[in-house]
C-alpha cells in the first residue's frame, strides 16, 4: 500500500485528486493538507464524498509533512509549489507537481511569463508529465511535473502530426475553450454564476501563461523552436476544455493518411480516443473521464487541417493525468482508479 | 457470469444501463435492443462509451430476446414494457422493469391514471422495487417493478417519519423539482435547451402519474390510504431531482429525536446518506452516483417538519437502482458497481 | 425632467436600475454612488451599458448626496439603507427603499429576524411598494419600502383569494425557487458558477428573512394575522422566481369561479398576467420584463388550490417595480419605461 | 404607418422580428404567417407576448400575402425563401429576406454550397443588408438580402483592416461560437438540453454555408478573392455569437493605429462599439441588444493581430439587423426600436 499525500486538497483539483485516488486500489491517502479547512473533514467542503472519502483536512508543512507520505500530489498554485517541492524531494519522497512550477526547462522562460524562480536547480531533472509522450522518463523520474489543461489538450492534438513534420509549425494557431473551473475555486467576481452563465469571452488572449509550455513541447516533438497563437475562451460549463488547432500541411497527406498516422501514434495509448470519420470531439463526451477525444478535418480548399481535441480540464487536464503518472511511477497498470466511462448526459 | 439483456439501449435511461452495468463484476449484457439503432454501435449514438462499452444495438423481439440473457432490464415507455415482459416471464427469466407498468399492486388505479393494463396478472407478483424498504421481497422476486424517479426520493424522505406515524397523512404536500433528462430523448420543442435554460416551472400539476405510486408505497408504511399534494417542476439541468416535502408533526420530536429516527431507519443502508444538521441536499452532490441525501428542518414557529431528498434521477431513480436490485436479486453485494463517487463540480 | 439619485449603483439591482431609468423619458439620472468603483464609469464595471448609459460612479455621501437628486433609489444591503434614507426625507427628498429596511411595520418583527433598527420612527410612514395593492398609498407616501422579490410573486400568486377569504390561511405553503442573481454579485463561494451550476438545492429553511414581510402582507389581505410555511431554493440561472403555493379551500370556488376572481382583482393591472387554463407560469417567459404571470390547479382529489406566480426578481422584483413605484408617486403611466417584451429565447 | 409582414413567425427568428417589431414606432405588423399554428395566437406558442403583442398566425400564401403588407420580412429557410420572396417583389412589394437565398451574388457559388436556385435572376439586384458596409444601397433597395448571423461579426470584425488591405488575406483564420437558438426550433436531438448543456463542440468544420457569404464580403473589402477557414462551435448557451480571427498584419501598425483604424470607420455607427485597451467582447454583454462589441489584440511576438466581435445571434445577427435595414430602407431614425440596452445579468 502506498501512501499518497494530496497539498492543497480544498480546490477543484486537489478534491478531484481525493475522489480518484479514494477509487485507486494500493493506494492510501495518508495527508491531505488546506489551510482553509485545517482540522476539518474535506467532505464538510464537499459533501459529494460523504460516506466514501472520509479525510481530514490540515496544515501540516515541512518536515512533518514529508514524513506523512511516500508520494505527493501538489495542487497548489504556482510559485507556492517551488517552495514545498524540494523539501519533499530532499526528504526522499517522489513529487507529482500540478503547478506550472517545473513544466518549464528553462528558467528564463519561465521568468518572463512568470516571476522569479527560487528552485531553479530542479527544472532539468523534472519530467513533463504528459505519459503519452514522455512515458519512459515518466517511469524513473522523482519529479513530475503535470501538464496543464490547455497543453494537454494541444500536444495530444498535434504530436503525431508534428513528429511526422507534416505540418508547418510556423502558422500555427490554436484556440482553445475552457470550463470555469480551470479558474478554481477562489471567490472572484468573474467566476459567478451570473457572470459566466449565457455568455462566452476570450481571456488571456496571446498572453496565457500555457504558451510557453506548449511551444516547450510542440518545439520537442517537432525539432525546432516554434511560436504559436494561442487564445483561451471561457464557456459556460463546469467541466471540459476543447482545443481547435489550425495547421497548413507541409506534405501531401490525405484524410485517411492522417487518420492512420494517429492510429499509429496512438496505437498503445488507452485514453487517446480518435473520432470517427465526419465526427468532431465533444467535450460532454469525456466529462468525468481521462479521456482525451481527437478528431480533425483535412480542408483540401484551405491547405489546411484542423484539428480538434477535448478533454475534461479536471481528469485528463489534472488529477486524472496526475494518477495516470502515479501508475507508471510505480508500475501500476496505468488505467488503475482511471477507468472511468465518461458520464453523459 | 450473469447474462444481462438491455431492452431500449438507446434513451437515457438505458445507457445509462449499459454504463453502470459495464463496470459491474459477474455481468455481462449479452443483449441490448433498440429499434432506432438496430445493427450500430451503441457507443455510435453515445460516443461517450467509446473504447469502454462496445455494445451493438439489435432490434431483437419476442421468442429470440428471451433467449438472449438470464435477467432482462426492460427500460421502455409504459405501455410497450406490459406487451414485453409477460413473455420473459414466461420463458424464465428474471426481468426488472423500469417503465410504469408493474409498479401499482390495484389496476384499478393503474387504469385509472394511465391506460388499459394487458398483464393485470403479474401485477400481485411484482415487487416494488426499492431496496431500502422492500429489500427482502426484491431477494425473491422474478419481477421488480423498478420505482419512478420522483417517487424514490419521496419514499425515501418521509419513510422513517410514516413508519413511526410521526406525522400526519393528511397534510403531506410534495414540491419536486427535476432535470431535464427525467423527460427522456425523444427530441421534443419543450426540450430544447433555448426554450428550458435560464428558465424554471411546473407541469402536470396536481396529475403527474408518479402520484398513485407515492401514494401508494406512503399508504403502505403508514397503514392506512394518504392522498398528497405533487408538483413536478422542471430545473435547468440534465441531471437531478430534489423533493421538498411539508408534513405536520402528530407526535412531539425534537430535531435530535428526528434525527435518530433516520439514523436508526437507515441505518444499514450504504445508499441513504442523511444530512449534517443545518444542511441539506443537493442534486449537484449526488451527480452520478445512487446516493440519496436527506435533511430536514423541524420548523417549530409552524408545527412543521420539512424533509428535503437529492438522487440522481437517472442513477438512484432508474439505473443505479435497477443494478442495486440486480445485485440484491443474485446476491452480489448491494453496492456493487454503483459505488461511485459523485461527480463535483 | 426629475432628478433621481441610485444609491449603490454597482450591485444587480443597482444596475438594473441604471438600465431601467436610461429607457425613462422625463428622468435624467444625476448622481448614482458605488464606493467600490468611485470615480470610473459605470459601464466600465458593466460593459453591457456602454454607448447608452454614461454614469459615473460616485462616493458621495450625507448632505452632498442629497442636494445631487430629487428623488433616490437606495439599493444597499438592509442596515445600511437605514442609515442613508432619514437623512435624504430630512432634506426633503422621496426616496424608493429596495433593501428590507422600511417594509415591516412592526420593529419588534424586524429585530427578531433581523438586527436592532436604528430609525424605526419612519417605519409607520413608510409605504410598502407593492403597486396592485398599495397603489393609493403609493401616490401620496415620501417612503416607499420596495418589497423583496419572494415576497412581491407571493403576494400577488395570493391576494385575490386571500381577499376573498377564500383559502384557509392555516395551511400556507411557499415553495419558491429564485435564479442567482438574487443572491447579489458579492463574490461567494456559494454563488460560483461551478457550484451551482447543474444542481439544485434549498437554503434558508423555514428562516428566511421575507417571512415575516409576507406574512405580514398576507395578514393583511386576509384581515388575520397569518403564519406560513416558506422554502426558498437556488435555480442554475441568472434571473427568475417561481413560487408554488399550496392552500385549501374554504369556499367551494369551481376553477372558472377562481379565475374570474383573478380577473376581476387584477383587471385595471397591467402587469400581472393571468395565465390561460391548463397553462402555466414559467421564468423564461417573464425575463427582463416587469411581469407577473399567475396560473393555478384546482386539485379536486385534495380539495387543494396551487397557485404559481413567475417574475424576473431583477425588475419586478426589484428594479422594475422601484420604477413602478417612481411613476406612481410622480403621476406617469404606470409602465413608462417598463413596458418591455420579455426576452426569450 | 408602414405595413409590415413576416414570412414564418414561429421560428426563433421570426418570434425576435416580432417582439422587435412590436417595439416600433410608424410600424404595423398586418401578417404573420405560421403554418404550425395557422390560426392561432402567437401568443399561445410564445407566452412572453402575452399582454404586448397579440398578432394571429395565419397561413396565407401567394398572391394574398403580397395584398396584406407593404414590406415583408422573411424568415423561411433556404430554398423555401426563393420561392416567395419573386412574388412579393412582383406585386411590387419589399423584402428583407433573413435566408441564406439572396446574399451570394455569384448563383454558381451558391449552388455549390446549397441547391439549385430558382430564381437567380434577383441575386444582382438583392443588396447584401450589412448597413455599416452597405448603408446607400440598402437606402435604395427593394430586396434586401439579411445577413448571415456568423458572416455579421466576422465582416464587421474584419472590415477596417481589410478595407486599409492592413492583413494578409491568405491568412485568415475564424473560430466563431454560437449559441444554440442558431439551430432554430425545430424538434432535433442534437439541440435537446441534455445534449448540449455542459458540453463544447464543433460541426461543419470548414464545410458551413456561411463560409462563401464571408468570403464574398471579405474579398469585396480586400478587394481581391479570398480563400477563409472557418470553424463554427456550439455554445451552451442561448443566444450570442463570438468570433475569433486570426491574421497576420501586412503593415507595421501598431495597437494605436489599429484602435483608430477602427474608430474612424466606425464613427457613425452607433451600433459598433469598439472594446477599451486590453478588454475583449463577451456575448453577456450584447444579449438583446443590436450592439456589434470589437475587440483585438496585437500580438508582437507573433506578428498576428486577433480581432474578437461578439453580437446577439437574433438581433444584430438576424432580427435586429432586418429591422435597421428597415429603418434604413423608409428613413427613419436608424436606430430607431432598436436601441435597447443589453440584458445584464
Amino acid at each position: 500500500m502506498i501512501r499518497v499525500g494530496i497539498v492543497g486538497v480544498s480546490g477543484y483539483t486537489g478534491v478531484e485528486l481525493a475522489r480518484i485516488l479514494s477509487m485507486c486500489p494500493g493506494v492510501e491517502i495518508t495527508v491531505a493538507t488546506s489551510r482553509q479547512y485545517d482540522g476539518r473533514p474535506l467532505a464538510e467542503a464537499f459533501p459529494s464524498l460523504r460516506g466514501k472519502v472520509d479525510i481530514l483536512c490540515e496544515d501540516v508543512q515541512d518536515a512533518k509533512l514529508a514524513e506523512r507520505a511516500d508520494v505527493f500530489f501538489t495542487a497548489v498554485p504556482h510559485q507556492a509549489a517551488m517552495g514545498i517541492v524540494p523539501q519533499l524531494l530532499k526528504a526522499g519522497k517522489k513529487v507529482i507537481d500540478l503547478s506550472a512550477d517545473f513544466r518549464l526547462h528553462d528558467v528564463d522562460i519561465y521568468e518572463a511569463w512568470y516571476k522569479p524562480h527560487t528552485a531553479p536547480e530542479y527544472l532539468s531533472e523534472a519530467v513533463y508529465g504528459l505519459p503519452e509522450i514522455h512515458r519512459q522518463q515518466i517511469k524513473a523520474a522523482r519529479l513530475v511535473a503535470n501538464p496543464g489543461c490547455y497543453p494537454t489538450s494541444v500536444i495530444l492534438g498535434l504530436a503525431p502530426l508534428l513528429k511526422e513534420k507534416a505540418i508547418n509549425p510556423l502558422n500555427l494557431i490554436v484556440d482553445s475553450k475552457s470550463g470555469v473551473s480551470g479558474a478554481g475555486r477562489t471567490a472572484k467576481t468573474n467566476s459567478l454564476f451570473c457572470e459566466v452563465a449565457e455568455g462566452f469571452t476570450a481571456y488571456m488572449v496571446g498572453e496565457h501563461r500555457h504558451t510557453p509550455e506548449m511551444e516547450q513541447e510542440i518545439g520537442k516533438l517537432y525539432g525546432e523552436p516554434v511560436t504559436i497563437s494561442f487564445t483561451p475562451h471561457l464557456v459556460p460549463m463546469s467541466r471540459g476544455i476543447l482545443s481547435t488547432m489550425y495547421a497548413r500541411l507541409k506534405k501531401p497527406l490525405s484524410a485517411e493518411d492522417i487518420r492512420e498516422l494517429y492510429c499509429n501514434f496512438y496505437q498503445d495509448d488507452f485514453f487517446v480516443r480518435l473520432c470517427e470519420p465526419g465526427t468532431y470531439p465533444a467535450t460532454q463526451f469525456v466529462r468525468g473521464s481521462n479521456f482525451c477525444d481527437i478528431g480533425f478535418k483535412l480542408d483540401n480548399r484551405t491547405g489546411r487541417v484542423i484539428i480538434l481535441a477535448a478533454i475534461d480540464n479536471l481528469v485528463k487536464g489534472a488529477a486524472g493525468q496526475a494518477v495516470q503518472n502515479l501508475n507508471i511511477m510505480y508500475g501500476f497498470p496505468e488505467t488503475q482508479g482511471i477507468e472511468t466511462i465518461p458520464l453523459f448526459p
